[in-house]
């Protein structure tokens, strides 16, 4: 039998490579992916239906959470609050959504129980990352602990993130040699035509490939 | 300081209770309800807010879940798939929503954590109940292990269950001594103008009053 990943799919690049990880590893691919009212929703869904084309994935969800904005407390969901482009500090920086991951894991662990699948893929990164409380290797074991008791007795699922050890430079270099389509993947925070360069995201992406020794294909502003 | 708990809250009779315990107990109550495209959404819907009113919560969410109905595999969220109303059986029943309270906590955490609450009060029965896995102690506790490791540091949420092992005659005895507007839930399975009275949950419910030898205020049908 077949065996089956959901794959949480945002249209960056880390999900992008966690996806075809699963997909070079055997598993039919599932892709979700979540509109939850963030800055650039419109451009990451764009990213995310072109990925699951160019991959050939065929069964996806695209699951809208527009509650998000009501709960706002976040520069990715609450337009009154800036994204940073000064550079990363310490401590979680207010482009954390809270509990965002617990939201998307809880709903991909639905739709795992619902098709069969055996596994959940997620790219969370822990150590070259924005220090998000919901990307931590911890946080995905007792979430991974919490479904498996929370959903039918033979529902078993497992939670792979194998990207959450990874520097940004070895991303870049697994996403050359697993065939990511980079020039199709958006990780800027910022609702703008090109890549910002400057917020959070962008900082790590771009440090990424240049200690990668790599040219990233998408295009920045200035 | 006052101390404020997030309270799932559906229009049944079993969050009612808890979310009165949560407030006699002298919390302020914030009330989070889910539109998630079940049959009887627009009853629920309508028994939330009233209970809202007459218990004087004025912070409140409704928070619209669509994507159920493309997951479905329930008979609460599928119409192809029928209400059971043969009494209950053995095993997880065909109206078990996927992890659907794994998505209701996940998005509560949430709430709780941008107000700064303390608590999340649900309305989960174990033993006296449906048999679902999503409400279960043993579910629970794992599940407020991952919110906390999932959370920032100095989120701290704690989740209670104060029905957790009560019998359903329990609940009704406990829902008159703690002045639970009863007349203002709905735990009827059907989308009907009474209750049905056949379906699980009606049986338990009315199994409920028949011990605690009361009279259920609300109408049934036949």
């Amino acid at each position: 039998m077949v065996k089956k990943a959901v794959c949480v799919v945002s249209g960056g690049m880390d999900s992008a490579l966690s996806m075809k990880i699963a997909q070079n590893s055997g598993y039919e691919v599932i892709g979700v992916h979540f509109n939850y009212r963030q800055l650039t929703e419109a451009k990451e869904l764009e990213c995310f239906r072109d990925l699951m084309t160019k991959l050939g994935v065929n069964n996806k969800y695209e699951v809208d959470l527009p509650f998000f904005s009501d709960i706002g407390a976040s520069a990715l969901t609450d337009s009154s609050i800036s994204v940073p482009t000064s550079g990363l500090e310490d401590g979680v920086p207010v482009t954390y959504v809270p509990f965002r991951n617990g939201i998307f894991l809880s709903i991909a662990a639905s739709i795992a129980e619902k098709e069969k699948a055996e596994a959940i893929f997620i790219g969370v990164v822990q150590e070259d990352s924005s220090g998000y409380p919901d990307c931590t290797e911890e946080y995905i074991l007792k979430m991974q602990d919490a479904i498996n008791q929370g959903t039918k007795f033979e529902t078993k699922i497992s939670i792979e993130m194998p990207l959450v050890h990874l520097s940004k430079a070895q991303i870049v270099k697994q996403s050359l040699e697993q065939g990511v389509p980079l020039e199709l993947t958006w990780s800027c925070y910022k609702n703008s035509i090109k890549a910002c360069g400057v917020c959070d995201s962008c900082r790590l992406r771009l440090g990424g490939f240049k200690q990668a020794k790599s040219i990233d294909p998408i295009e920045y502003e200035g």
